[in-house]
């Protein structure tokens, strides 16, 4: 089969490899119908992220078919139409049994593409398939199933939940990427009175008004601070959200927040940030780190069965599946493309 | 009467002053009976509160005797034996109303010996009378009462309670001074299974076993990360309570903590600190800070009632009211005289 | 000025009265501008609420303006337009420091048109102003603000939180009365994936759908229990709220929830239920009952403001403030009027 | 093997029976050391429970070593010594993730003794062993270790927790029976004000006071609403628990609880109780229902290692594995023998 190899910072190819196989009994070997690339592959690729060795198949993100199950998984046969999620389960450690899949400490968290060879391939194994899988309910496509892979639950979990939106709360997000996007159309599902979307682009934050934002604010040109304070009587946000990464952003968002408000980190950082205690101590901040578990996973997948959450918004460009060196090019690009997330499906 | 004044950074007296009246009609005057020095009148005293101006009466904590009260005090009348909180509350801005008095937009908030006259006087005006002050139950001595004025209320509402310290947790408190203790004595009313008491002074780590402390670690020895490593099988503690005030102890406060863990500041900060958000941002954590409320205050009233918080233990040392001199220098010099609480009483 | 003066069972009217006065400094006297009836006010004119003599005048919600204060009143003052809300708070007592209102032990709680006398005239005296009114915001009607006296923050604390609705849930709501349908309303803020109206008449049931219900359910010939097994893979509604007050929806509305689920009681009872513990000790079942506390009013408020709650929905019929007779003849045939909320209001 | 086997109402015998097998691959095989009797098994033997059918092994609580696995388990292995609990879980069912092992609808829940063989027995396969079965910690013994299948966890799940018992809280306890004892151990971990036990029998509330009741209240004497209400200034109680089951029980204990109340129902019921409604309704109670979920476990292991719950008062009586008859008689006459728990060890 064919699968993308990472083969050293800045080098990768869709090349041929092994078929994979049923490895331990809960494996489930898994034909890949339809994936995506996340803004954690291109950290990969730029050599970031050091744990991901060369010779490494990439991807976390899938929607495919069962074709195999070892003996111990008991509640998915092949046939089955599933997605792989991000974020694998053992299912019985003491994370697990929190529902902190992300943190699992008994052989899953982020493993896919990381620490085992990952989907971007025609065929993946997904060990503990019984309880890293989740079957495909009717009415969703394989397209807005794969949104739910990763990007959905990131937001929703890391942002929204953690961050602990309420109904007419004043949510601002800093950062209009795909991740930030995604807390905003999270957000909304709490009714929150504004959401605010605070980047350096204009064409971001036009994409932000189609995802839930009812302010943008284009902080390069404007105060952030100015304006969520005039919108919130010269409190602050109820919930401020980091979703870009950078120590800038971070302080920004911590510096939004009211007295009494949350500060939900959702972005991958590579540096530390200053915390200004000196000022935040006396505030009554409640600030959050995360690692998606997709604990909220099968509420997404009843939300996206309904249409209340219009995933397909994050879809802007297709693929075949041995497309993807076009497909990397267009999303590494995405200033220009405008990319979301890319689509590649097996035809 | 006399009381201490602040005439600027290095600055004080016990000295002749006008005794205070009722200004609205929400104020009560309390003769002061019992009162404390707090480790934040220091502070002002080093001249780093710079809202405190010359001329103030210092002081935020007292248990004394109704003397008068406006006409809008409903609840409160002459002769009451009050607890006077450190924070003052008027009851109907949006934050009374959710029990962050400390956050107070209605005039209360931290004010008394801050931003109005305090309690180191033989008389106190008291804003906001009926939900500002508590009535002193049976059997808890002035003593005893005048510890839930501050030190207890803040180290179980913003280390205890805003770390989420839950029966069976490892607790980890960095900082072993009276607040610091303060934190150890309220976790244990949650049935921790360790708390560990981390602090360069062999002294005030002795001082942690009396106040529920079962591991005590001195970090200018020994290294509290393997020590808290060690009793939590790698992982870190459920809860990790900064409890000093300097950018390394929250340093290391932060590392305490396991995945998903709660790391809770309570010192007062005047710099800011650098947050590894590098290694942080994918361990689930949640670190909390904040002035105390006093929404504990009854709580913790009927457990000191019931003997159930052992606050005299607090206390290390007596003086008369007009010895407040000599008090401040045994209290600024705790190191060598071993102080936690001073109390000053009308004799 | 004239007043609806109850005269025992069956008898009210229209009739002059003396103009109320401040009596506590802590009151407000607001002309009522926009008033109107609630269920309770029948349920009193049959005799059911012996706590309400004769002599009383009814009612507990309306709109006006502030005519005169006490001077313990600070932060209203006369020409201020205000929400009188259905729960008066001293603001001071255990219970309001905690945020339940309605279970005020000094001095308020539910009084108004109850204990003292209320709102359905042309001047009401209003106790702890302070705390027991709102502001009207920019932009929110007096019709629109008279729905957030009562009927929205009891659907809303009562059905939406206490049963603590999330995304993705199924929701139940038994009887699509007015209060009824202020559950469904509410339920929508946290966009479960299905409302399901269960009600014996189909007009109110057609009005459901308006208010959020996606599924309905006529119980005098559909089985609403399979219903609801049907729609969740039979395990039944995450949530279950009773919205009638008699034993056999509360019996009902017990018998749909899901193992783990929530039951929340709105209705007012007048009679036991049975509760069927013999199946429900083994389910892992909350059960909430609660009166309004109105805490909620102010996120409620800036829900209105920005639309999010559509509350003229609610609004059916018009009356000038003088014809009460006429109202509550509509009001109390409402299964024929299709009445849910009419409104008074001064010319 | 020899086993308890149930062969009707009234009717079981000590018995020669094949040794049981691994069926599926995820079972062990556990060989008995240590097993006592529930109150649920004498329910069982009076015909109480028509799902256990004549020929079914009794028992759901043992200590022991593992002595086969089957291939699908991951993390047990021969000579391991466990605790078997008393629920067993898939591990990977809706409910399993999100805790609630005691709704499996995976094949887990309470099956031990129940649907498949139990634990009375010299060997017992345990399903799903892996998310079943917990590791005995060092400085546990045996018979400490065994309070922990159900009784413990039982009281403090669906008692304390359920019961949102905390710090200074009034804590009404109705049964002192071994569960409701349970109850009040729990309790005590949250250090409230006052644990009361109420019952009929004096020997019972005279062990009460040796597991946690600083008040004891005889209700066949005594007025136990009286008595509450003296303690909380005529409120009641913050929480209430149902510890008997039967409907006056359920009955007193809603009774007892203040505005705003918890009601934690732990016993097991045979009939519906009434559902005071017509008073409850106001009162902002909450009220609870659970089997216990065992996902305590951990907690209390790391508790009872500790020593900071002291599970050896629970054992009266001690017998060999082969003196079944004479347990089950000192346990069923705990009226006259004083038993609270009866423990049969292999030698």
């Amino acid at each position: 089969m064919r699968a993308v190899v990472y083969h050293g910072p800045g080098q990768k190819a869709w090349e041929e490899v092994p078929q994979p196989e049923v490895v331990e009994d809960t494996d489930a070997i898994v034909r890949v119908d339809a994936v995506t690339i996340c803004g954690t592959d291109l950290h990969i690729l730029k050599g970031d992220v050091p744990t991901v060795t060369p010779g490494r198949i990439l991807g976390h993100e899938a929607v495919g078919t069962v074709e195999a199950v070892g003996s111990g998984v008991k509640t998915r046969q092949p046939g089955d139409r599933v997605l792989v999620s991000c974020i694998t389960a053992c299912g019985s450690c003491r994370f697990c049994r929190d529902g902190s899949y992300g943190q699992c400490i008994g052989g899953g968290g982020w493993i896919l593409g990381h620490k085992i060879d990952g989907t971007q391939a025609e065929y993946v194994r997904v060990p503990f398939a019984d309880t890293s899988t989740h079957l495909q309910p009717e009415g969703v496509s394989d397209e807005q199933l794969l949104m739910l892979a990763d990007i959905l639950p990131t937001g929703y979990e890391v942002g929204v939940l953690n961050g602990h939106v309420q109904p007419g709360d004043v949510v601002a997000v800093v950062g209009a990427g795909p991740i930030g996007l995604s807390v905003m159309m999270g957000a909304r599902l709490y009714s929150p009175s504004h959401v605010v979307a605070i980047d350096l682009a204009d064409n971001r934050l036009d994409a932000a008004k189609q995802f839930g934002a009812d302010v943008v604010v284009n902080n390069g040109r404007e105060d952030a601070l100015a304006v969520v304070r005039d919108l919130t009587g010269g409190l602050g946000a109820d919930v401020s959200v980091e979703a870009v990464g950078v120590p800038a952003t971070f302080e920004l968002a911590a510096a939004l927040a009211r007295p009494g408000g949350h500060i939900a980190n959702v972005g991958v950082h590579g540096e530390p940030a200053q915390l200004h205690l000196e000022e935040l101590w006396i505030k009554n901040l409640t600030i959050t780190t995360g690692l998606v578990d997709t604990y909220s996973t099968p509420t997404l997948l009843r939300l996206a069965q309904g249409h209340q959450v219009d995933v397909d918004r994050f879809v802007t460009h297709h693929f075949p599946l041995d497309q993807f060196e076009q497909a990397y090019d267009v999303f590494s690009r995405a200033g220009e493309t405008g990319a979301l997330k890319v689509v590649l499906t097996r035809s």
